[in-house]
């Protein structure tokens, strides 16, 4: 189309959300034309030390940023439009198209990121077509999943359409009403997909993920049942589960708190856009709530995660400003923990009930769907929109490799289908899909206080400091190789197994061994200039003790502390031991009396 | 019995293996002598940077270790023996009782520790009878679970007779045959049990844990039918499902290369005790299992918890001397990953696959069941035991709780039972049951190297090191507050939100700010003496310059690295600032001229 010699190229790259879950971000590439679907975070795995979110790389797009003709967002989940924020502070994005709950919470990001000026947000309806830039025509179709207002996309470009699922399950009863327009798809296989990129989570556990409504009847059951004070935790974004709550409290004749931002922060956009429905004096602030009697409150909050500063895990540890469990007091986990996060999930429950509360948790309590098809659900995707060429997305490997085995079992050939990971460039023409070349891709870290990048070397630092801890040493010696002050030894996060001040004694042994048995390899005369010059070769002196030091470390410890030699050489020379300073290797003095130098 | 004025009392005292599972060690005390009830060790949480093992803290035992009449092991985890090569370097333990297979373990264990000479091992049968001290008689009931050669515990006391179940499950068809001695529970519960004591790890799971046995056919098709290369993947202690593989791959004509410390371990002490029975050429080691064709060979390995440092996890990361993945190995977990493991397994499971290999994994497959009973096999227990009174253990809190619930429905009043935690001192007499005092207890971490303990402060230091990193400041300040040489500043694991450099600028500047606007009020004249002296507070100016700097970064930097001021005071007086070498707080000097005070 756009090119004689080659064919008209599709070019998907995917910067995040494969060979793992979350910071789902992929861009589409046609003409020199960009369009960016989705842009997530995700959360850090254990070894990413005082990590708080990890985005994509987005070095990719940095560098095509003028290509950029606009976004997709596809729903409002954190691992779909919570990077945006950050990217815009690299990059604008001319236009962001998508549902309206999704940029109502983006909105807000914006703003508090001081980003808004950056982008348009423009929302759209089910069924609405827009356009962006020349090559991509982008068709809205409504599906089911955990949050409200989400959607599937239909991509159409210059060789065909490309249907990008977002996340979905098959959901035929949907809380709100809002059906899956299985129509829509259908539509779009009878007249030709070209491609499928479909949600992979779950794809590695068979039958269909039942309806949002099969927990209905046993939310129901416990909010109708329990005597005393109720709280209930569930991921503040499960617009549909938290509808359900809400209701059932009003059922049931109790009023809600909400606690914990989040929470706040969905019900309030979601109230307002209609997607929960309920009364204003269903509300009662925390501190008027705990003045009615037990069995009228039920406090909605955050925490099902287990995550260390939200509310629920602020209560099981008792240290919540505002709610003490107290004798009597149920809690609910309508939530399942996401895996890694078991075990911060079972101490918080342990924890809850040594304060007493009785405690509702577990699979087998029916209070928790999956927001992602299964097994069955991927093959009706895969039914209704026949395309030709498949390409699993949104999980880790395994899932992928699961997901596309379930493609295969429908007929799709292996030749037909790719997995890929993130900063693969996938070439998809009409009569073909490979992958063709790899972009920048990788992990940026920002810390906890959300202001900077953790990168590797920082990583692997605090790896070192963690499992070994840190000895430091303060050396200060004068031109002839004496100290010229005790030495300081200083340890942390070591585990000492021996006294430390004998290690102490040890570590200022080795440094007097190299000065005296060595110093004589450090020196050197230079008689180029008129008077005749003493060299000290500082560095040589610094790696010697830093090779002594470490040496006895290893074998007076055991272990691999990170060594920290600070060396202070004589004042009238600038300390030369600073790398990150780029300090001369050799300091120079003028001498006075030849007979110093042997010594 | 013993005393006049009080009931006879037995004190029960668990030190490990409450709320957790892991490091189960429980005391009993008659009359001042100690039987000591298994020593496990648990594992590291996320938390316990650079821990290796987790041990009970031992304290009361080590004061109380003139009473210690001897020990049983009641089989051969490491969560039960594994404690007991630790302690005895503490103190003496007269005898130890346990199964054969559990003491040839242990007796390894020993040795390599040096500690051979400190106890007797002494090897039971089943239905036989010991007497430890005057108090205790224990008769060694056999039980099952996934282990071979596993007891359950009857201990008779001068007050009655105490159920010990240790771990087990109800297995009906046992792998190898040694059903469970339902006979003599259920005699000792028609003769009368006082307490139940019984393991509560899967208590909160309805129904009955299938028998070791279920897991076969499912084996039998997976190696049966895989072409290829094989590798499986199990614990190595699962004694029973490590003889059906073996017996499998003779039955499907494979040879097998056994992989991994701990496992050649288990089945070289099984298969010499008779537990493992097959032929010695059966077994080949890996470098000429490489020379037979794929299909001849099964490597059967340790890492089937995603360990790092295990088999399988190498061979994951392509980093395992002899082991290579290929195209067309299959792999096979035959394990579930317990909770904590879950991340480090599917990682594992993932790298396998991307580097080529068929992975057979997960619940579904039926490779894998507990060797824990659920709650039908709590009821039969309990059923057949009928104690008075009852005390669940092993289990975290929830499991704990839920155990009781069900000693309830089978008619035991809650009044009837305790829940404790480690270090509790409950004491059982004829008719009551109750917590009467706390004793030490704790955790003692066992650092990377084994040789050395971590404690608390350590591990917060550590903590912190790991979040926010270190920053490390020399200066070396003479008589008169001014810098001798120029401050040097290490930044390690520190996230800069700035430049490095500007960093280091201001905390050099922040250091010449104290010295300049505030010597004085750390300088003082002391004429007490003959002669004039100059006194100066080193300890004050290390902690203005200590907050000055601190507080920089906090506002630089949004975070909280650690900090480590190193000060060099004058090389005529020692240093200041060791706090652990305890120095004076003030350094003297005799003064020449008096101007030189007033700066």
């Amino acid at each position: 189309m756009s090119k004689n010699k080659t064919k008209p190229t599709l070019k998907i790259i995917p910067l995040g959300g494969l060979h793992e879950i979350g910071k789902n971000t992929c861009i589409f590439e046609f003409d020199d034309e960009i369009l960016l679907l989705d842009a997530g975070i995700a959360f850090p795995t254990e070894a990413m030390h005082g990590v708080n979110i990890v985005l994509p790389d987005m070095t990719y797009l940095r560098e095509n940023r003028h290509k950029i003709k606009g976004a997709i967002a596809t729903h409002g989940h954190e691992d779909h439009i919570g990077g945006i924020a950050y990217h815009l502070k690299q990059f604008d994005i001319p236009v962001i198209y998508g549902p309206r709950l999704a940029l109502a919470l983006l909105a807000g990001k914006l703003e508090e990121a001081g980003v808004s000026n950056r982008t348009k947000l423009k929302t759209v309806m089910p069924r609405e077509v827009v356009r962006v830039g020349k090559s991509f025509s982008i068709e809205f179709i409504r599906n089911t999943h955990s949050i409200a207002d989400s959607f599937t996309l239909a991509v159409t470009t210059p060789i065909g359409t490309v249907i990008f699922t977002g996340d979905f399950k098959v959901d035929h009863t949907p809380v709100d009403g809002e059906k899956f327009d299985l129509y829509k798809l259908a539509e779009y296989g009878e007249k030709g997909v070209l491609c499928l990129l479909s949600d992979s989570t779950n794809a590695e556990v068979p039958g269909f993920t039942p309806s949002e409504r099969s927990v209905y009847p046993n939310l129901d059951r416990v909010i109708g049942q329990t005597p005393g004070r109720l709280m209930v935790t569930t991921f503040a974004s499960s617009v549909h589960r938290v509808n359900m709550i809400l209701e059932l409290a009003a059922k049931h004749g109790r009023f809600v708190s909400v606690v914990g931002r989040s929470m706040l922060n969905v019900i309030a956009h979601a109230r307002n856009l209609g997607y929960i429905k309920c009364r204003d004096d269903l509300f009662k602030p925390i501190h008027e709530a705990s003045k009615l009697p037990d069995e009228k409150v039920l406090i909605l909050c955050t925490g099902s995660q287990g995550e260390t500063l939200a509310a629920m895990s602020r209560i099981s540890r008792g240290d919540h400003r505002q709610i003490q469990i107290k004798k009597g007091d149920t809690v609910v986990f309508s939530a399942n923990p996401i895996p890694g996060n078991t075990i911060s999930v079972v101490n918080v429950i342990d924890e809850l009930m040594k304060l007493g509360a009785n405690v509702i948790y577990g699979r087998r309590q029916g209070l928790h769907v999956s927001g992602h098809g299964c097994q069955e659900d991927h093959k009706l995707m895969l039914a209704l929109t026949r395309p030709k060429f498949f390409m699993p997305v949104h999980g880790e490997h395994r899932m992928l490799v699961q997901h596309s085995k379930i493609a295969q079992s429908m007929g799709i050939r292996a030749s037909n289908m790719v997995i890929v990971d993130n900063g693969d460039v996938v070439e998809l023409t009409q009569d073909s899909i490979r992958i063709a070349d790899r972009v920048t891709s990788g992990l940026d870290l920002v810390d906890s206080s959300r202001t900077g990048m953790v990168r590797d070397r920082v990583l692997k630092e605090r790896q070192q400091l963690a499992e070994d801890g840190v000895v430091t040493v303060a050396t200060a010696i004068d031109w002839d190789g004496k100290l010229t002050s005790h030495p300081e030894v200083h340890i942390r996060g070591v585990v000492a197994t021996m006294e430390p001040v004998r290690l102490k004694n040890k570590i200022v042994e080795d440094i007097e061994k190299v000065l005296t048995s060595r110093w004589k390899e450090f020196v050197s005369l230079d008689n180029s200039s008129e008077q005749e010059e003493l060299e000290v070769d500082w560095v040589g002196v610094k790696t010697q003790l830093e090779r002594q030091i470490q040496r006895t470390l290893r074998r007076e410890l055991q272990s691999n502390p990170m060594l920290v030699c600070l060396l202070q050489t004589p004042k009238d020379q600038p300390s030369t031991t600073e790398r990150e300073s780029k300090p001369p290797a050799t300091g120079r003095r003028r001498r006075r009396s030849t007979a110093r130098v042997a010594s």
